[in-house]
C-alpha cells in the first residue's frame, strides 16, 4: 500500500488549481496561478520595441522575454530580493531561462510583430512547484495578452500556435508521486519538471537525482505519470481560457 | 467652482480605501491595500535576529527595516526590475527610508525583543500615492505580525505605541487636493506627503515645489487637508484591527 | 531660562557663515562654504550637452544635477568612499536629489540652453547641516557659472529666476534651535530642513521626527525660526554676490 | 540513406576523445579533455575548509562547487570575459549547476572530509557539447585530485562511488546523432544533455525543443542513442584512469 | 638653444610648490599641496584597527592604504565620479597602489602600534603630476598624523624612517624636463616618476614611452634630472616640517 | 662566491624558455610560454572593429587591448576567480596596463586597420614572472594574429616595428638576479620588470622596492642585468618566429 501523502493526495494527484484573471490590471494579460498553496502572479506586458540585438543582427518578427523572482515573503524563513544581494542567484537564472524557452516553443514569433512579450512571474507562495506554476501560469497571461494586441488590433492572428504547461514528478521514498509540494521536493529522490503541449508534444523534460541516481526504467514511471498529469493541467487551461477569451 | 476631478472626487475626498487581510500567507502579518486603482501588497516578517551592527554597538532591542518595490507590471509601461538595471533608483531609496523611519516612530524598538521586523511593500498596481498607500497598508501588516509574536509567547506587550498612517495632498492648478492620483500627482504644482499617528501627533511632513515654489499660507492649508484625510485613515485602519486584531 | 547651546550661540542664531569664492578654478564657478565648522566645496560646472533621456523625449532647454559627497577624512571617525563600498547610502541619495530639486526651483531651464549645469558638493569637514550648506553654496556656485557663460556670450539671460538658501531647525531637549551642530543634530527630538528662496516662497520643507512625533504647534514653530535664519542667508548671499558679480 | 555529417562521422558515432593528464600541475588533479576540437581544461583543486554554509548548519562532510567559463579565444569571434561584462551569463550558471551536482551524485560527501573540492572547466577551445567534455573531464580530473588526497592520507577511502560522463544526443534534419559538434549543435531541432554513471545509471537527463517541440518516441530514441555514447565514454575514462591512477 | 617652456621655466626648474597646513581639520594630518596649478588634498588618518588579512595571518605591526580620486571638477571637462561609473579606472588603481609603496617604503609599521594609517589624496585641481604631488604632500600629511600619535601617547617613536617625495621628468621634443603640466605630460615622448627618500635612496622608477621607446642614454639623463628635482623637493618638506613640527 | 640559486641557476642565467604555437587553435594567433614553471597562454585575436572613443573622436587606424588572467588553478591555493569576488584586482589591472602599453609601443596602429588586436593572457601556472612571460609570448602571438591577417589580406603590411620582450630582475639577499621564480620574487629587496625591443630600446622600466630603497648603483646593477636577459630571448623570439611566419 502506498504511503498517505501528508495533505492525503493520491500519487498521482495534482492540487487543487486555482486561476484568477486580471490581478495586475496595468498588464497586458495576468494571472494568479494556485498549485496548492503555491501561488504565483503571471503577467504578460507588450512592449512595442524589440531587443537591440535583434535589430543589429537583422532578426525580424518579436521576441519573448522570461523574469521569475520569489517576493521575500513568499517563503517561512524571508528570502531577500536579489538586489540586496546584488546578484540574481543560480536557480532563478535557471527558471527564467526555463520558462522562456517553455513559452517561445509555442509562440510564432513572426507572428508577433516588432513587439517584445515579457513574462513576469512573481511568487507570493511557495510551496514547490514554483517553477511549474510559473509556466502554466505564464501560458495564460500570455493568451491574454495576445487576445489584447488582437482586439487592439495590433497583430491580426494569434501567434500561439499551441497551449503550454509544465508539472514536476518524483521520486519520494521509492515511490512516484505527481505534482510535489515543498516537503516532498524537498527530500525526493529524483525529481523531474516536464513541459508539455496541449497536444502532447513535449517541450523540455530534465530530470535530476541530485545527490542521486535513477535507472531507466524509473525514468519512464516518471514521464509517464507527467503526460497524465499535464493532459488534466492542459484540459483547465482550456476551460479558463474558453471563459476569458471565449 | 473647483474644477472637477478626473476620478469626480471632492477635492478633500480620499480615493476608496479597500483592505484584504493575509494575501501573503507565509508572512507574520500582510495585508494588500488599495487607495482606488493604486494597490500595494504589504507584508511584515519577523527574523529572529538583529542586523549586526546593533550587535556589534552593544545596541539592545529589536529592529525595523522597510524594503518598497515596485513589481514590473505595476505601470501602463513595463518598468525594469532593480536586479536588471543593477541598483536601486534614488526615488525607491527614499521611499523605502520613509516607510521605515515612520513605522519605527510609533514602535517601540526595546520591547521587540532581538527581532528584526521586515517591512516589505511591493506595487501590484501604481495610480499616483504608492508611498503612502504602502506606509498605511505597513502598519497594518505590522500590527497583525506583532499580533502572532503576542499569540505565540515570542513577545509579552505591543511594542507599537500608536497607529499611523499616510496621505498625499498637493496643489493642483492652484487648488489643494487630497490623495493625489497618478495624473494630479505628475502635474500637481505642489506635492506634499503627510505621516501622522493615529493620535494626531507628525512623523513627517515632506512638502516639495519640485519645478516651482509656494508659500507659507499654501503650507497651511496643504497640511490641514492631510490632516483631515489622516483622520480618516486612522479610523479605517482601527475598524480593520478590530475585525482582524480584536 | 533657555539652556545654553554648546558653543554660546543663542536658540535662533546662525553659525558664522564663510564664504571663499573660487576654491577650485577649473569649475565654472566654485565656493567652500562654511556654516561654523562645517565645510563645504561647492562647484558649477557648464557640459555643453543634455541628457540622453532629454534628447530621446525631445524635451528643449538645459538641465541641473547634482551630486553630494562626504571625502573620507570629513568626519572624526573616516568615512569609506562610495566606491569602496560599492554604492551610494541611502542619505547620500537623498541629498542630491534635494540639492537638485532645491536648485532647479528657481532655474528657468528653457533659458540654459542646451547645457548641463553640474552642481557638485563635497564635504571637507562635517560638524552637521552638512546639505543645507551644500545648497547655500551650490547657489553661488552655480551663479558664478551663470556669469561665465554669460560673460562668454554662450546665454544671453541669466536662468536663475531667484536665489535660494536651506537651514536646519530642530527642536533639541524641547527648545526650538536654528541651523544645528553635529552633537544637537544628533540628539534632536525632530529634526526640519527648510529650503526658501530670496522673495521668501519655501522649495521645500522636510520636518521628520525620526524615532519620535511631534505636534501641528511644533511644527509652526520651527517653520517660523527657519524663516527667520533664511532671511539673513539670503542676505548674506547677496552681498557675497555684489562683490564677486556686481 | 542517412545525411552524411560534415565531419563524415556516422550518427552514433562519437567524435575523437584525447586526454592528457596533468596539463595544470598546481592543481591536485588536472585533464585537458578534447571531444573531437572541443578542447576544455578540467582541473580539481582541494581546499581544507568548507564553506560557511555548511559550518553555520552543522552539516558535516565535504562540499564540491564547479566553476566554468570560456576562455575568450574559444570561439572565433572573441568572447568578452565575465568580469568584463560584469556578470556571468545565464547560460554559464546553468552548466556550472549542472557539474557540480552530476560530480556530487557520484561523490559520498561524508568520506571527503572536512575538504571543498573545487573543479574548474575552462573551455579552449569551443565546437559543441563543451559541458558535456567539462563533466566528462572533470570526474578525471577529481579521480586524480582524490588520488592524491588519499596518496597524501588526507582521507582513508576513495569517496567516488562510480565514474560519471555526460553526452549530448539531438535530432538534426530529422536524424538522431550522438555528439553534436557546433554546427549541428545550432541547428538541431531538439537537444539533449544525458549524464549518466560507469554502472549505468541516469544522473541527469535535459532535453529541450528551445523553438520547437518533440513526441515522446522522439525522446525515447535519444535517451537510448546517449545511452550506448555514455558506455563506450566510461571504458574510455577506465582505461585512462588504469593508466594513471592504476 | 631650448625651447622656452609655456610656463617660462627653466628645463630643470621645479614649478612653485605651495603647502597649506591642516586644510581638514578632522584627519589627523593634512596638507593642501600645490605643484604650480596642481593642487592635491592629502590627508592622513589614523584608524585604531588594521586590516582583518593581518589578523587572520598573525601578522603584527600597523598598515597603511592610500586612496586617490579626482574630484569632478578638478579637470577642464567634468570628469564623472568613480561611483558614478561604477568601478575605478584603471589609472587610479595604478596610482593608489604607486603612493602606498612609496609611503610603507619609510615607514616601519612594526613602530606603527595596530593602527591602519589612511591617506587619501583628492585633486582639487589637475595640471599634470598629480601622483607626484599626491605622494609629496602625503608624507608631510602622514607625518603631521604620526605628531598627533606621538603627542597623544598612542605610539611612543616615530615610525617614519625617512622623508619621501616625487617628481615627473620626460622627453619633450627632444628634450629632458623637470615637473611636467599637463600640456608637456600630454606630449611627452617618454615619461617617468621617480620616488625618491630624503636621503637619496629611490623608493620607485617608472619609465615608460607609451606609443614610443627610449634609449638608455635618455633613460640617464632623465633619472638624472629627477635626482636634482627631487632633492630640492625634499629640503622643502624639511622646512615646512620644521615650522609644523619642530 | 655567489648563493646558489634554488634551482641551481647562475645569477644571470634565464629559466628555460619553452614554446608551443598554435594552443588556441580559434584564436588569431596564440602561444603557450614556459619561463620555466611558470606557464602562459598568449592569444591574439583580431576583432573587425574599433573601440566608440576611437570613432567618436574621428581617431583612424586600429586598436590594441591587452587583458591578463590568473586561472584559478595556477597557483597552490586556489585563486577565486575575478567575477566570483566581483571585481579586478589592483595588481591584474596594472599588469594588463602594462601588457597594452607594451605591445602598442611597437605597433604602427595606422597599418592596422580598423581591426582591434584583443592580446589574451591566462596564466595556467604561475611561478614568478607572470607579467614578463606574458608580454614575451603575447608578442609572438600578435605576430602570428597579424601573418593571419597578411596572408588574409585584410592589411597589407607588417605594422608591428620591432620585437619586444620583457623580464624581471631583483635584489636578494643583496645579489642581482635574473629572471626571479616565485620564492626569490616574494623575498626580493627589490624587484625589477624590464621591457625592451629586439633593437634595444626600453620600452618600460619599473623598478620598486617595495618595503624597501635602492640606490642609484643598485639600480644601473639591474638594468644591465635585464638587458642582457632580454638580448637572449629577443634571439629566442626571432628563432620561433624563423620557424612559424618564416
Amino acid at each position: 500500500m502506498p504511503n498517505a501523502r501528508a495533505d492525503s493526495r493520491l500519487p498521482d494527484q495534482l492540487r487543487p488549481l486555482t486561476l484568477e484573471a486580471n490581478i495586475a490590471p496595468h498588464a497586458s494579460g495576468s494571472v494568479l496561478i494556485g498549485f496548492g498553496q503555491t501561488r504565483v502572479i503571471c503577467a504578460a506586458t507588450v512592449e512595442p520595441r524589440v531587443p537591440s540585438w535583434m535589430r543589429q543582427q537583422g532578426v525580424t518578427g518579436g521576441w519573448l522575454t522570461a523574469e521569475y523572482s520569489m517576493l521575500p515573503y513568499s517563503t517561512l524563513d524571508r528570502k531577500p530580493r536579489d538586489i540586496t544581494k546584488g546578484k540574481i542567484d543560480g536557480r532563478t537564472v535557471e527558471i527564467q531561462r526555463l520558462i522562456g524557452r517553455s513559452l517561445r516553443a509555442v509562440l510564432d514569433l513572426g507572428k508577433l510583430g516588432e513587439n517584445t512579450l515579457w513574462i513576469d512571474c512573481d511568487v507570493l507562495q511557495a510551496d514547490g512547484g514554483t517553477r511549474t506554476a510559473a509556466i502554466t501560469g505564464a501560458y495564460l497571461a500570455a493568451r491574454l495578452a495576445i487576445q489584447q494586441l488582437l482586439a487592439g488590433g495590433r497583430i491580426t492572428e494569434n501567434p500561439l500556435t499551441d497551449s503550454v504547461a509544465a508539472v514536476s514528478v518524483g521520486l519520494f521514498q521509492g515511490e512516484a508521486l505527481l505534482d510535489l509540494n515543498y516537503v516532498e521536493d524537498k527530500d525526493a529522490e529524483v525529481d523531474a519538471n516536464v513541459v508539455m503541449t496541449g497536444r502532447g508534444q513535449f517541450v523540455e523534460v530534465q530530470s535530476s537525482g541530485e545527490e542521486s541516481t535513477f535507472s531507466h526504467e524509473q525514468l519512464q514511471t516518471l514521464i509517464a505519470l507527467a503526460r497524465r498529469g499535464l493532459a488534466e493541467l492542459a484540459a483547465r487551461q482550456a476551460e479558463f481560457l474558453a471563459r476569458h477569451v471565449g
